[in-house]
């Protein structure tokens, strides 16, 4: 099943993006169909945009439907466990964020081994990193986690231009996989810790 | 026109929520424009999001433009007519019960004809069914029906996994369709009706 | 690189949404990943699922890779450069006035070069030219253009339209694009400077 370095990425990136979709849907205090619809949406949603964009058919969970199977096994568990969590928000956003890292160093890595430009392999890597938590987010009437004021889309950035750069330069395929995916999670793991942020535009002149 | 059921099933449920997604648009004051536009994402909405993940070109609309003329004069007639319905919102929930299971048939009817897996299928069903509502509420600006507290994502998974049971049963098309319909249907308009729900999340510890 | 019209067009409205994107990132004060994020699914949004839907395989910046090197160095250039403007909000609503007339008459004219009919040209059209400006509005949490009480998609509408009609007639290609694009733009310019609407529903009935 775990072929090689990009499915195994894609099996846990979507287990704990499902787990963020199904804490939303907790905290929205849905019924258990609803918990499904959210952590699948969330868990496959930015690699079926991903593989649409790159017309790379079957898209994911065609190819492999025991994908679905997981997102809605895992989407039970937590709505049966949801409250033995004591900070869920907290929860979200540090699962969250590994999510963010395998998905973009995955995304990157299928745009390259489909042989993409590698401006258009980064922001593949993106796309499949910060889809699913926008449309989480949007279902689920969260401010998106995208424009928070701590750095985000940045660390998806750096893991795919990581993997891309490590590639480029000759290192295997596990070791660049390895590094970019510590370089992104480190990121953001610590903005998460420390509030790391870039500088915001201020407005100079009155605002309009 | 009408060569096999599926297209039938595409016609109704077409018809069905172009006119709830003009009616959203009559809630907002819209101009013309705005009733078509609205009537028609939320009438063909979640049948194109369908086709695209199933590779399945040209999406409906390319291959019948017909379907964008219907579209366009369901949505023009709505405009005229909406101020002799006592209750717009009422009909749109009703309306939508009846697209909702006839989309999540249709959907998993094409898909299931397709080759795909049962739970790919059953998951096609509830795309088709649910997206074109989505689109329409995240842009009028409604509280997005998925989320009510009424039985609604249950009731298209019901469509879907009956049709799925029924055929692989050995019933005939026809047969599956009218029972997955009605078991669908059924299930909505009750929950509309008596305000059937599922159990839903009650956090247990301090929620945070 | 300016093989013909419809790459031209692409250019500029790309450009010019992109600004616009980037503009809205700077009144929710993001930092320049931001802006290039807003930006960039501004400028090329429209666009990608045009040709997603119409299975023109590769999509534009997956086949140009320099448009996504122009949205992002455009919104840097945004980021650094705001400021200078006194009302960043009507400089959006001109510059996506005339990224609107581009991509109605850029949109219909691949569709109708695809052989696609008269009416699913308009539709790709209207669906080019609005939807980079939705997804911006609805990540950016701004009332969405495409709802104002002056005229909007209806622009969209006269731009594809124009196109269909006079290549239809025999005008000359740059002719047929040059007379869409006037049409378009005057008409929401004409909204813009004057508050051309078109008449609204008005609820008879008690609304309910």
């Amino acid at each position: 099943m775990f072929e090689n370095s990009i499915i195994l990425l894609d099996w846990i990136g979507i287990v704990v993006f499902t787990i963020t979709g199904a804490l939303v849907a907790s905290r929205n205090q849905m019924d258990v169909i609803g918990f499904i619809l959210l952590g699948t949406v969330t868990g496959i949603g930015g690699g079926t945009i991903r593989d649409l964009i790159l017309d790379a058919h079957p898209v994911l969970w065609l190819d492999r439907p025991q994908y679905l199977v997981v997102c809605v096994a895992v989407s039970i568990g937590v709505f049966f466990t949801a409250h033995l969590v004591t900070s869920r928000y907290r929860l979200i956003l540090w699962l969250d964020a590994l999510g963010l890292a395998l998905f973009a160093t995955a995304g990157a890595e299928k745009a390259a081994s489909l042989g993409e430009a590698p401006i258009v392999a980064i922001t593949m890597g993106v796309i499949t990193a910060c889809f699913g938590g926008i449309i989480r987010d949007v279902l689920g009437k969260e401010d998106s986690i995208i424009f928070s004021h701590e750095i985000y889309v940045t660390a998806a950035v750096v893991s795919a231009a990581s993997y891309i750069s490590f590639s480029a330069l000759g290192l295997s395929r596990e070791l660049a996989v390895g590094l970019a995916l510590a370089a992104g999670f480190g990121l953001r793991a610590g903005a998460l810790a420390f509030g790391w942020s870039l500088p915001r535009y201020k407005p100079r002149a009155p605002d309009t």
